[in-house]
């Protein structure tokens, strides 16, 4: 198969970086183009990034030049990490110069015709790149990922909602400092405490994952209707973001049927064996102290969610830990996945 | 007044340490003797003690002898932060000796005469002690604390439950490193990490929260019969436990009405001007990102529990995060405050 | 003692916050003026402010106004913690217009007419001021502090220097977070890692050392010529600068000789009894593993410098480790002891 | 090649998890035993283990019984990370017994006819075996790795005192949690702080790198004589050490030919590809601001010293920053480069 020519929009951030390194050597796609803003234009890619991964910049990459984000960019699938500020006209723009982009910005997340993809949970939404095309009468297209809370929790989730049905959660994040992208978080904020509240992330928690759960009906999305309660707070973490979660489900299931349902769940992406696909999306661990950022984030190589503690609710009926890496499959690995998924279906381009 | 002799059991641990520095000075207490283990009796206190706080061992306590711990301890009260293997029998020994012990130790917590004592909230329950001298045929008593989360999750249900009634609370905790003694937590478990799991903890937040909540009717003490769900996780943080909840109040009150429940609250200690009582046992705080460990652990003193992000939670029906310092009000200075109470009321000795 | 008239210039930082910290309630001074950039001017502090000390915003600074900096600010004595880019500038109009700057600013330092002054070093400088306002016509004065890793090793080196002499020197510092300001170093930088560079920082220990430790021959400066090697590392600490020192002196002093001398010292502060003056300026530790920036930062209300591990060298002769809190004495604390030194000196207004 | 049977003595620690780790899959080696202390004995591995690197244990060796830790054990190659109480009996019984055991333990270090071995400086020191197996009248041998410390120092060095001669060296660094094992260093003595003290290290350093610099002159080893003062400092960084190093080197070479020396000095594990053997055993940056533990920790797998900073020094001619992960190539990896190495020259079996 002939690679795929992709950009990475917003290069330099800490999403952008991921893409970077999930795409060396990927065997759909290979990066002939980078963006950034208008600090970073025009220079080496290698002397504008504050590199903040173990492995380095890969070859080739850091000798690229960094390009402005506009219809000239020369690929046909653009990996966007743009800023929220700026995501929401660029990445129209590009959709209507033929680019087909793949988001992890929030702007267009909640559009009535931009399906918010989960690749194992909702390759349904797809459907809606129809209506998009249609309507904006654009060549390219825009597919969305949620924000990196949301996803994994989401993916936790499907698997109950489906075999269960889930009548309310309650759910409390600590998420981890690469959330807020570089800079961020100041570390005299982040030592030694808690920030109990990171700004419109429970009210994204609650509408994303309504629309991943929820349906398409050929003309619209139909939220899950789940009511939700979230806490989130930032701690001292780099990268893994934990969520406890306890949530009513249909029938009452025992912990074992739970278990059973969330080991078990596969998706479309395992069935094409998708080069980025996790083996097991979900990781069901049985030890009562896990999953823990250190040992879990990087299950699947990072692809996957770990939840641990299932355990009986005494007032919700049902409740465990949610674990997963927030800046692979909880932003840029799941974007590279729908990409993978709608280049294998035959959707894109 | 004349001072009164007291003593501290387990002296060098975490809390045994803040029982020092709150009692330097103290214009009831005197420290007379120290206690610790095999390991330490017999040297020096300044010696023996691996010093954790960032004021120096007080004038005169470093050079103390470490005593054993045991009925020939020449004090009338003592301040008990010993292990929970050893306390239940050495503190047992001394109240049969004679000596008023306020412990922080779990073992005798939810025993049916012992009261689990949080001075603001339920004073009534001393009235357990005529029980508990009368058929232990003691001549001294114990006097218990809760466990460091369950003090300022109590505290700050305390008002909510009087003035509206409780009907069910989901919990999750983010609880300091120094709640699990020295050495307690490895640092290799800490540094960018979450432990989801804590020993007992869930179960103990559980009972002791009805506990403190519920009724003595003279005879015996009447839980409050609250459920709970409790999610206990050990975060990288020093000191300061930060707990969110969301919960059912009879009557769904307004988001004001639940502040204003929660800042009018005061209990003997505040009409008493107790030494150690903070002047507002609950601190309000209006701003989004608040409470953080690092600027509200030590609000009055480290004796206060401060509450922020009151607001509606859609399913419970209200919601908050509400931080304390553990080590102070949650252990020490709680039973600090406990004895103060009980001298005052002319209940002790 | 009426009490004089201040301001803090830059009062929003993080050496700004501990500026009003430390001067409420102060016996000489009361702040009437606090200013901030244009981003603040015009608000109330309390809304500006991203305060990060662990007590509150003092009674009544809340509530004041932030001004511009500027010649219209009416006090007599000003503490800056201006930004380097705009201390420059602003610190001398303000000279000029009559005011008596304290700050921590480096663009004045290495003057030849101001005074780099350590309260109990270089009393002496202060002739400077004569030079100072005489050839800048000015009626106020600028007198400066060393930056926060200078101030300790210098008041280190200072009683050594005059009761041996120092022949050359060895520093590797490991410095706190808080020495960065707000928002500075990001916690992606700062979590799990050592960043072993501080842009500008070893050249200014090296040149400010040798300012301190050298004379004042009635027209200029003689710098002490103590040849140095630095390495400056920025770690994850919150405050407490710490530095290994390996150094020879004349004469080849013994262990005992180099601690008595660094108890001994003492200044002119120690003498007048100033209010922020430590009784002791340099804490000598005998705990091989002593100091520890959590233990011992706040020693002498952070206002003093502690050393451990005195020991010999066996390349330069003599080692230790010295310590101190980076934002007290090494910063604000340190300009407030210099006012009260000027002004019980009869040197100011 | 057939593989050789191999053991992991006191599997369970941080350093026992890393040899798992590196020899899993391995070409030349097969683990077929894992021995632990009487705790552990007869259990699985998988429950008796607190395993702490990010990837899971491998295959096959959660389910490996621990065995006992003496002569039975089934294996030509012992891999040590016993602790020091017990490593220098019972290495010596093994040895006795016919094993060649690579040990991480410091007991033999320093002895006269026990080859302190790194595999690209030092390979010469593998004639004391002959003197070894001669004098004790063992079957087997003991070959030791340095400190983790010393490892990497003397990496850096070792070119430099080929190339030209090192005069002395002032070295202060900053370590790693994990050099101190599980539970190791206590998070509330880790957190927010540096311990600027860590028992028996300086002298370790100073000892074990004029060995591995020093010659072998067919009977004894010869110390390089290189005087050293070294301070060692813990920080709160999970795994690699970062040190900074002023050193005078004969003929005042340029910085350029310092960096030239490290950038090209290869050594036998190089020539003979070996599996483990990093390609370029020192990397040299010239970003200012590196090397840093998060970025240059695992720079060739773990293997490599990663040297920034290379400058003049002002006191003694030459300085740099050092950093080296400190359980790979400063423990486990090391002497599994050791063993790869003894085996392809045929001295082992």
């Amino acid at each position: 198969m002939k690679k795929r020519k992709v950009a990475v929009l917003g290069a330099t951030g800490t999403v952008g970086q991921r893409f970077i390194s999930l795409l060396a050597g990927h065997p759909f796609f290979e990066v002939v183009a980078l963006t950034g803003s208008d600090r970073s234009v025009g220079k080496r890619f290698g002397e504008s990034v504050h590199w903040l991964l173990a492995t380095d910049v890969p070859d080739g990459v850091a000798d690229m030049e960094v390009l402005p984000t506009d219809g000239s960019v020369d690929a046909d699938i653009c990996f966007s990490a743009l800023p929220t500020e700026v995501a929401g006209d660029l990445e129209t723009e590009l959709a209507r110069t033929g680019h087909h982009v793949f988001t992890n910005a929030s702007p267009h997340r909640m559009e009535p015709d931009v399906p918010l993809l989960l690749a194992e949970v909702n390759f349904d939404h797809v459907g809606a790149l129809e209506r998009q095309r249609r309507e904006r009468k654009w060549t390219g297209s825009i597919v969305a990922n949620g924000n990196c809370t949301t996803i994994h929790l989401s993916l936790a989730l499907a698997p109950l909602h489906r075999d269960f049905g889930i009548e309310r959660a309650v759910v409390t994040t600590m998420q981890a400092l690469s959330g807020a992208s570089y800079p961020g978080v100041a570390s005299l904020d982040a030592l030694d405490n808690v920030i109990p509240y990171i700004a419109d992330e429970e009210e994204k928690v609650l509408e994303e994952t309504n629309k991943f759960l929820g349906g398409w009906n050929g003309t619209d999305f139909v939220p899950a209707g789940i009511p939700m309660s979230v806490h989130c707070n930032r701690v001292s973490v780099r990268d893994g973001h934990t969520e406890t979660v306890s949530l009513t489900l249909r029938g009452k299931p025992s912990v074992d049927a739970v278990k059973a349902s969330l080991r078990a769940f596969r998706g479309r992406p395992q069935e094409r064996c998708l080069p980025t696909a996790p083996q097991h999306p979900i990781v069901v661990r049985e030890e009562q102290n896990r999953p823990q950022p250190i040992l879990d984030r990087d299950a699947e190589k990072g692809m996957a969610s770990t939840v641990g503690r299932v355990r009986e609710d005494p007032i919700l009926g049902t409740k465990f830990v949610v674990l997963g890496h927030n800046t692979i499959r909880g932003a840029a690995g799941a974007s590279v996945l729908n990409a993978e998924l709608l280049v294998a279906e035959g959707r894109v381009g």
